[in-house]
């Protein structure tokens, strides 16, 4: 494949045509491409744009660089949720069962913790004899059969999109908004929805902080998922501080669990709550939001949900009495209280600081080949416009050793900010606007 | 060495540091800079810019990255030609033994031919037996014997800027004209120079066409090289046309034979003495320009020219007696010639599809890895505005085969436009402006 003529003109602020994207994406995947070269067209995208056909073409190339999950006409309608990646997120792991337990199929593809924020797979796999790897017949043939499977991203689905994620976090072109929309979709694509909810953080622990940016890449997923039969809808929600209070991977699979229960933290229940009343209602299994969240409420309340994960655990080689009993996660060696070194209210509990401890933990990546220790990291209990006296446990740490004690408790000096004086408001709203095909609802 | 923070900032439009270039130039000669980083970052400074002290750190990081000749105090002046590269350029071949024989040091270093330009290193190496990949020590040693030597850029000099240019050439970032200038400027503050003059190609079958940029490039490398310690002088010459009548390795050498000893054709002469008389004006060798240049022409006529080139062949293993008889350079198999198939006038000889009738016969590459045919060529001795008759020569094509005859003629067919009326003017003047570090004077 010719790529320089191609670079030239991305370089020049024209546009690739729809066979060029395709073409080159496949050859991308078959390492008919060096990787410098897509470097300077990646960095030509970033600071040049691509026009809306480039995108839907360039979507379109990364899903079809791989195989798909096929489904057929008149089986279960499939929905998943995609979040754009925060801190204490582990929003999924109760979505896919709790959806599940309600009548939908959820095929969902999930990825790795990178930089400060976390990722579903790794919160997985810190279950043990979890199996993430299933291939595409596998996972199909779960999905028919328990109406769930959680996966991560093989060498069969979008491969394009896999080696493109790691050279652009090699680059610097991880910013570039519509290379995140395509990356985004093109993996849903392979995974054969009738429907898309997308999570779209803000707030300075969401990789685009701004909220016009939030935005922007919120319309050009609603889009783009329409535009490809799979009709999407954003929600922009706060990661101006953690989701929940626990902050490393067995820590969230525990506080997902009591979740599932109808014990999780508020902030988690209400975004799960959303949320799956969101996808319920995108493949039109429910009479509207607020039934659907009634129904959501009765799923976790009577069980349901619960026993949901309980038969994806089982498929998937881990245990299903960790739902009863969740000592059988893996547990830090050692964990002391972060406590409050003066009086007064929480000004802030800055997730981007709270994310890097879990790194320093051992509990995240640097680099997408990092490995993660899954028992690590902190669950700060302490929230925006909290009253505390000095000395009183405002959170966590769970460490390998002593030395992890110490760094984690002076990354939460760090992160949790007290002052003297009640603070205006908790922060960002927890769930701000609603994106649609046709409008943009404040909600908050 | 950590690169990504350092691609972002060049990504969001900010400088680096002048300590940033150099140890990046320095690690990326060392290996220890991955090509698809550096492409990204070459992407965002094509697209960004770099300011003058950014330009100024990133040619100096370029140089430094490896050796450098040291003359010391006291030798005689060294002076150095670069051009910015077009069709039928043999003009270093015949400017080296002549400055030289004129009481001026010329250690040059030369590039190969890329794309429709030529490149001096591959005509050098068209002359049986020349070696062209003298150690730093050998060129040293003979520039000191005899004044001159013609070497290829080794391993030991500016590395980084080596390893750089092939990393542009695949990665559409070679127009980029801060690139352009501290690869020219960083190979020639290895060589030691007191002056240089950069002959900076216009025209369609220039690398930048436009006299905007043309101008652009001429101001950055005059200040690039004053800035260093190193008075620049750059002309803006024609190349909408190709210069003289070779155009093809061997055959180049042959027309530069010819020029040494006074019986080239007109524009070559003329560019060669100009240049010869800017170059010893700038090192102080001369009262001016004006006697500078009737130096020139008396070098030439008396024949001491010739035999520094003699002089040049024999220290670098050429055969000495090819002055005398050109005949032992590589002939073509076969040759024909191009006739008229009109009468009228010569409107256009374009040389951007005369240089790649070359690339076409095997002279030149598409590829800085490709290899290249000694031989074949093309010799266009119609130039714009003389009238010509049907079935008169315009041309000649040498070539490997039958088979490049007819894919010379028709390349010259498209090359070589005749109409039916008298051309305005004979296309761009040959010499138009000269770009000193605080003026430009139009000549022409």
């Amino acid at each position: 494949m010719i790529v320089i003529p191609l670079i030239e003109r991305k370089r020049d602020g024209e546009a690739l045509t729809t066979e060029e994207w395709v073409s080159l994406m496949s050859a991308y995947a078959a390492g008919d491409v060096p990787d410098y070269q897509m470097a300077a067209l990646l960095m030509a995208v970033l600071l040049n744009g691509l026009d809306p056909h480039e995108l839907a073409a360039l979507t379109d190339g990364l899903w079809r660089s791989g195989r798909t999950l096929a489904f057929g006409d008149g089986t279960t309608p499939r929905v998943d949720k995609h979040s754009t990646g925060g801190v204490g997120d582990k929003t999924s792991l109760v979505l896919a069962p709790l959806v599940a337990s309600m009548g939908a199929a959820v095929p969902m593809i999930s990825g790795r913790a990178l930089g400060h924020t976390g990722g579903t797979l790794d919160k997985l796999e810190s279950i043990p004899g979890f199996r993430t790897d299933l291939s595409v017949a596998e996972m199909q043939a779960q999905v028919e059969r328990i109406g769930v499977a959680m996966v991560g991203q093989t060498a069969e689905l979008a491969p394009a999109d896999r080696r493109l994620y790691a050279l652009r976090d090699a680059t610097a072109t991880v910013e570039a908004i519509p290379l995140m929309a395509a990356s985004i979709v093109s993996k849903k694509m392979a995974e054969d929805l009738a429907g898309l909810v997308v999570d779209v953080k803000r707030g300075s622990g969401a990789f685009l902080p701004e909220l016009e940016e939030t935005l922007e890449l919120a319309q050009l997923l609603v889009r783009l998922g329409t535009d490809n039969g799979c009709p999407t809808v954003a929600l922009l929600t706060a990661m101006d501080r953690p989701l929940g209070r626990a902050c490393g991977n067995a820590l969230e699979v525990e506080e997902a669990i009591a979740a599932l229960r109808g014990e999780g933290p508020p902030d988690l229940m209400e975004l799960v709550y959303r949320e799956a009343a969101e996808m319920l209602t995108l493949v039109g299994l429910t009479e509207g939001i607020e039934i659907a969240r009634a129904d959501a409420e009765r799923a976790v309340t009577s069980g349901r949900a619960a026993a949901k994960l309980q038969e994806l655990l089982e498929a998937q080689g881990g245990n299903p009495n960790l739902v009863d009993d969740p000592a059988g996660l893996p547990q830090a060696p050692v964990s002391a209280a972060y406590e409050a070194p003066q009086e007064g209210w929480i000004e802030w509990v800055d997730p981007r600081t709270v994310g890097l401890a879990v790194v320093t933990l051992g509990g995240g990546r640097q680099h997408i080949t990092d490995r993660v220790d899954p028992a690590v990291g902190v669950v700060v209990t302490a929230k925006p416009g909290n009253r505390v006296e000095a000395g009183q446990p405002l959170a966590s740490v769970h460490a390998r050793d002593e030395a992890g004690i110490a760094a984690g408790c002076a990354a939460l000096a760090q992160a949790i900010r007290i002052g003297d004086e009640v603070p205006p408001g908790g922060g960002l709203p927890l769930i701000s606007h609603r994106v649609t095909a046709g409008a943009v609802e404040i909600l908050a």
